[in-house]
């Protein structure tokens, strides 16, 4: 017997928007409460997941969300800079907890979740993050499997027009969490950490920041280096100009089909904004509320959720994780495993919370795997700060 | 009026049967003179380049060769480790010079030849070197005009089946200059530094040695950084499994159409060879001779030379040099700057010659240029020995 999670979100906004084709459609879990200090969004979401048996709840703060007996697990989708007070909270009202990438903006930050989370015998997990995308976890899969050696250079490129879409203020501010490092490095470092399956031993990065209008990064390069020798090459570009989706058949980071002649669109949306309370006005559109609220029914995606374009050179073939499978290189003859299109975008994130909370299978995506990858991020903006190569060898976040 | 460069040729195998068609075609230089320990070689090349103004020499020795006064440059392409016996031998006999990649396998060796080429008063070129391809070049251009801004990441993945052609034995001892580094990278670091046009300050590298029964790198990572904060990611694999002409429409380093459905022709082809020696044989059937020799008519390639896929991001484009040309990803639109498909293939390295030897054009492949790409591929190999950063930033090579 199935008894599927009662979720309860802390943030009804763009993060929360991508998750809800998965919890509105997923079986193991139910939307069943949320806060967000937006009145539209707390009004959508009881119209939208009230049911003839329950009524779904909505508060104005987290607190009065997480003191809500109904309420199983939080999904915690505030801005970065919440993520910390919020788990806690959340903690302390014994609920288990997944929280949005990056997990926080400091290891301190981490180290204080992971303790909260463990006084408290609660879950917490970190997600969505790329790395629960169904390519990765396929390949990741095949490499454990030992049948075509260990990996032993991975090659990640990911170009986007991140910078450019709409944005709150901190987000294009470094030092409050903004840049691409921050919120995008968390899901490539993420990628290649699962598909390395090693600890990164060193990072070494450059930034760019090339558009004075966005001043945060928006690029980067970094090299990691893995305990058992491996390395990785991650270059992220969010500028809107090439487009790694060229590689994935144009399908997008959702599984979506793309209309490469949208090319720049991103960029002219932009362009006809004035203020930054306008820019971060026109993000809230985007965000969860009455104009793109509902509880479905949602598209079926073309594909699935990815990362850009990544090859796993191991000893024995290229693995290279698409949007529609991972395309196979042996000595004699290359093929696509092709994965069937998913249902439900995103499931291995319920699926993982699920089999962690009612199971207790201990989660990939725990906060310590959440807090090396924050390490590795917060490492490529020290290196590329420093021009020095950061040692991450002897760290205590571990894998 | 043209003055044609008459050329003397030292070591007919495969590097010069992918010039030949060059050499061949070329309006502003002529085949002339020859040496090959092979004979086959010898006589062949006396068939093809006769003329009935002038009989084409061939000799069993560069020194031979070297004393040839009918010969202006001399074209070595003998093997890596005679490079620096050979440009000697034609400095002091006044001959103008253009040595292959890589120039030698130490730098004490470079300075030898940049010294004998200044002593005797001669040009001293490196090349082909892929960083001669007409989509590099004109990207550069496309740089160097300010119009993109500056160059500040690049991207440049090469996947390929290099470690499974046919080699001689020292081809696959990297002490003796085996391995992807010295082959491989010689190519791939000279295209980026030329894309860069800055000094290169740190090289951070991991090489993979993925097959026993191919004792030498096959496959490398490399990070670099450049003087004006630049950074560079390069990727090389010659495992012959993932292949990045799939990114470049299917089009091969020389231009040439590819079949991708001859997946893994070079590994099996060699899996049927049982010695060394007869591998040293196979590879000599692809080297000029009488099975290949011909003095034309040469197919028309399809596109222009490469070296894999490449992305130069500018401040405000991202430029993608291709077998085709250079593709322009800049804010509002995308298009391909078309370069016409070249009647004679690789033309750009006889007219940096013909420019250096008849007119005095400084050329950019000097002996000074060939050395600092040496110096970051031993770089390279340090990096990947040691597990440390190799800091370049003061050294003589210089750009
Ligand atoms: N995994 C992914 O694919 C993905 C995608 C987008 C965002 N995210 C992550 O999700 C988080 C939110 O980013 P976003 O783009 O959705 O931002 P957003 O601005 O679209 O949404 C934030 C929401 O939180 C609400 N909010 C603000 N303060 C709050 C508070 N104190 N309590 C409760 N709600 C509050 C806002 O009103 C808004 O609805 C970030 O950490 C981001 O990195 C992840
Ligand atoms: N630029 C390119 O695209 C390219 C391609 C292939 C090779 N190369 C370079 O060319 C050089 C030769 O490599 P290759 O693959 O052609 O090797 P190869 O073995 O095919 O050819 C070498 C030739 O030199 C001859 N030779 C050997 N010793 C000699 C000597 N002492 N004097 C004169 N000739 C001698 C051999 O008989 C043979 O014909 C290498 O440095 C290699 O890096 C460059």
């Amino acid at each position: 017997m199935s008894d599927p999670l009662r979720l309860g979100v802390v943030g009804l906004g763009r993060a929360f928007m991508l998750m809800l084709p998965t919890f509105a459609q997923h079986p193991l879990v139910r939307l069943t409460a949320a806060s967000d200090p937006r009145e539209e969004a707390r009004r959508q979401f009881e119209a939208d997941f009230s049911t003839p048996a329950s009524a779904a709840r909505s508060y104005e703060t987290p607190e009065a969300l997480c003191a809500d007996p109904g309420v199983d697990v939080v999904y915690i989708a505030s801005p970065h800079q919440f993520h910390v007070e919020h788990v806690r909270l959340a903690a302390r009202a014994g609920k288990h907890i997944l929280v949005e990438k990056p997990m926080a903006l400091a290891l301190a930050d981490c180290r204080a979740m992971i303790q909260a989370a463990r006084e408290n015998g609660v879950h917490l997990l970190v997600g969505h993050s790329h790395s629960f995308d169904a390519p990765y976890l396929r390949a990741t899969e095949l490499i454990r499997s030992g049948e075509y050696g260990r990996p032993r250079m991975i090659l990640a490129a990911n170009f986007t027009d991140f910078l450019y879409r709409p944005r709150r203020p901190e987000e294009l501010d470094t030092s409050q969490g903004g840049g691409v490092v921050f919120s995008q490095a968390a899901h490539q470092v993420d990628v290649v950490r699962l598909l390395a399956g090693s600890r990164i031993s060193t990072v070494r990065a450059v930034t760019a920041r090339l558009d004075p209008a966005r001043p945060t990064e928006g690029a980067y390069q970094a090299f990691l280096t893995f305990s058992d020798g491996a390395s990785a090459m991650l270059t992220y570009s969010g500028y809107g100009r090439y487009d790694t989706d060229e590689q994935l058949g144009w399908l997008g980071e959702l599984g979506q089909k793309r209309d490469p002649s949208q090319y720049g669109s991103a960029r002219r949306a932009l362009a006809k904004i004035a203020t930054p309370e306008e820019e971060a006005a026109l993000k809230n559109k985007r965000a969860y509320g009455i104009s793109t609220g509902g509880a479905g029914p949602f598209p079926v995606p073309a594909g699935h959720n990815h990362f850009g374009h990544v090859v796993v050179s191991c000893d024995k073939a290229d693995l290279r994780p698409t949007a529609e499978g991972v395309h196979i290189y042996a000595d004699e003859r290359n093929w696509l495993d092709r994965l069937p299109v998913p249902v439900v975008p995103r499931s291995e994130v319920v699926d993982e919370l699920y089999a962690a909370v009612r199971n207790g299978v201990p989660p990939l995506h725990s906060g310590e795997w959440g807090m090396a990858t924050l390490e590795a991020c917060l490492a490529i903006l020290d290196s590329a700060a420093s021009g020095r190569e950061i040692d991450l060898g002897g760290s205590p976040a571990g894998v």
